[in-house]
């Protein structure tokens, strides 16, 4: 099979390597990876199963591979290459180019024994990143604004530059947790305020993804077994905490991702909640944050062994409070492992 | 004249509002501005001098709109474009798409008035942050390594959170500075060290950017006259400095950018340290932290007034130590005026 890749993170998966400039060419048994003369060293010593090739003009060059090799047809992602990319090589060749949508992703759908150790590593890392952070804020969280806490929590999660961070973290007090995709406000941090973090970190390249809801009071810790001292939000919590015990209990290899997501969907609605569960269960995660599978309402993936995604459902009442609880699972064995 | 846009500082310059899910159609007097429904009431309220359309299906409104238009002809930016999207639009049309490589940038290499103001005050925001952060550093910065000055760095030039910055800030020490694009490492500051920081913020979606490179001794400020314990150090700054002022005494308006670049080049390789200074003299600054005018060795762009670039050179010895001092510049009544 003939393949072209241009996303950085398709790219690093086929051969272990990648930056900021490169082409991927797989062409039956050989494989190239273009890049220009910066990279030269870092790609010698970090390409694997790929020979190196070093020009200025990355799509030219491909151009040349395709005719030399006399490739008739070629698969490409749309949606990862350019008008500009695509057509300087389009219009050198008379190959055929097949579009394929999220082709990588598709590829990347069941993780490998090693990817699982990593992504778990990961997974660990961004747990014991929460602990930290809890003591932090605990300690000097009191009376800080948004986007302070978001500050602290960058600095913590990244163990200071050590990791990547997987997205922006969202760190998110009271009313302002009930959007989904919060972004910092002014908002100051007061002792028994609701306390919505969402963040990862990238280990070896892998994601991780946590949310937490918690009461921040003197004691507090990101853990789920959270004491309101307002009855509106323990219920709602109540809800979430037993849709996420739900989706992980019974989620299991061969179901549909849309029956993973009723898993918790289900519980939410019959608690009466349903309207203020504005989005999906969860999403794949891997060398991407958001990947395949989606754990939608719509989504007829089967769920396989290897697969890694999120089980993250919520409850978000406008201008009042919203609590999101966020574990990833791997698929072992037929069932749903916390990683 | 038609044409379309995707980027989402090309969509802000026409109607001074974007999101991260916009397309923009102007058809000569005629502008559409298409998003999804979340954000239907921000666009309503911002979008200037086009019609909102709102519809989860961007690419085949678009492509409505242009049925509608009877549209013939339409300039785009194939950079802009994936291929994905410009197909869901070119396959439902009979119109023809003309690509313009740069198409944006091209129209706003010359600032207005008013972005000329933005500009300048988020220069001016730059200079004062860098202000600070040398008050931050003398206090609480050594010891500390390249992570966590560079975190510091982050906190401190976005006022933790109150501004985006321009991009990832660079905190170089000694021969981690010899790197143009130098990454964190975890060398520590020491008293007496060379100390680099790159650093920019935005003010109203413009960008800053701004570079030092100084003694970190006990007292040291982010100001330009810097004495070296150093020779060879001293020495290697003079000419840059030299180098940096020549360039802003002497730009004009009218004269090409290569030109420009002949100014700090000339002296550098004069002084012999010619194959050491790596890059371009600078680069455009607006809403991109890199648009037009390059000033480059190669570029004959005619440099004009109400232009904004960078004058950054800078001398790179591999495992010793790097140098640059980078200014923003506005030409004004035929003038470059240091932001």
């Amino acid at each position: 099979m003939n393949y072209m890749l241009k996303d950085e993170n398709a790219i690093y998966y086929e051969c272990g390597y990648s930056c900021d400039n490169a082409l991927y060419l797989r062409l039956g048994a050989d494989a190239f990876f273009i890049t220009d003369g910066r990279y030269t060293i870092d790609a010698k010593e970090n390409v694997v199963g790929a020979a190196v090739v070093i020009d200025g003009d990355l799509y030219g060059k491909a151009a040349k591979i395709l005719k030399k090799h006399q490739v008739k047809k070629i698969v490409f992602d749309p949606k990862e290459w350019s008008v500009a990319g695509f057509d300087k090589i389009r219009q050198k060749v008379k190959t055929t180019f097949k579009p394929v949508l999220d082709f990588s992703h598709k590829k990347r759908i069941v993780k490998s024994e090693e990817e699982l150790k990593i992504v778990a590593k990961a997974a660990k890392l961004g747990a014991k990143a929460f602990k930290q952070l809890a003591k932090e804020f605990r300690k000097n969280g009191f009376g800080k604004d948004e986007y302070t806490l978001t500050h602290m929590a960058k600095g913590i999660l990244g163990d200071f530059g050590k990791y990547e961070l997987s997205f922006e973290p969202i760190v998110a007090i009271n009313k302002n947790a009930a959007k989904p995709h919060a972004t910092p406000t002014s908002t100051i941090l007061e002792k028994n305020d609701l306390l919505l973090v969402d963040a990862g970190l990238k280990y070896k390249r892998y994601c991780s993804d946590r949310t937490r809801t918690v009461q921040a009071d003197k004691y507090f810790m990101f853990d789920m077994h959270q004491s309101y001292k307002r009855k509106k939000i323990q219920k709602a919590y109540d809800v979430v905490l037993k849709a996420h015990d739900n989706a992980i209990a019974k989620a299991c290899s061969g179901m549909k991702a849309k029956k993973v997501d009723a898993l918790t969907r289900d519980i939410v609605e019959k608690a009466g909640y349903g309207k203020y569960y504005v989005h999906s269960t969860g999403h794949g995660v891997g060398l991407d944050i958001h990947e395949m599978p989606y754990i939608s309402k719509k989504s007829d993936t089967i769920i396989e062994d290897g697969m890694v995604y999120t089980i993250e459902p919520g409850i978000y009442i406008p201008n009042a409070f919203g609590i999101r609880i966020e574990d990833m699972v791997a698929m072992v064995d037929g069932k749903a492992k916390v990683l």
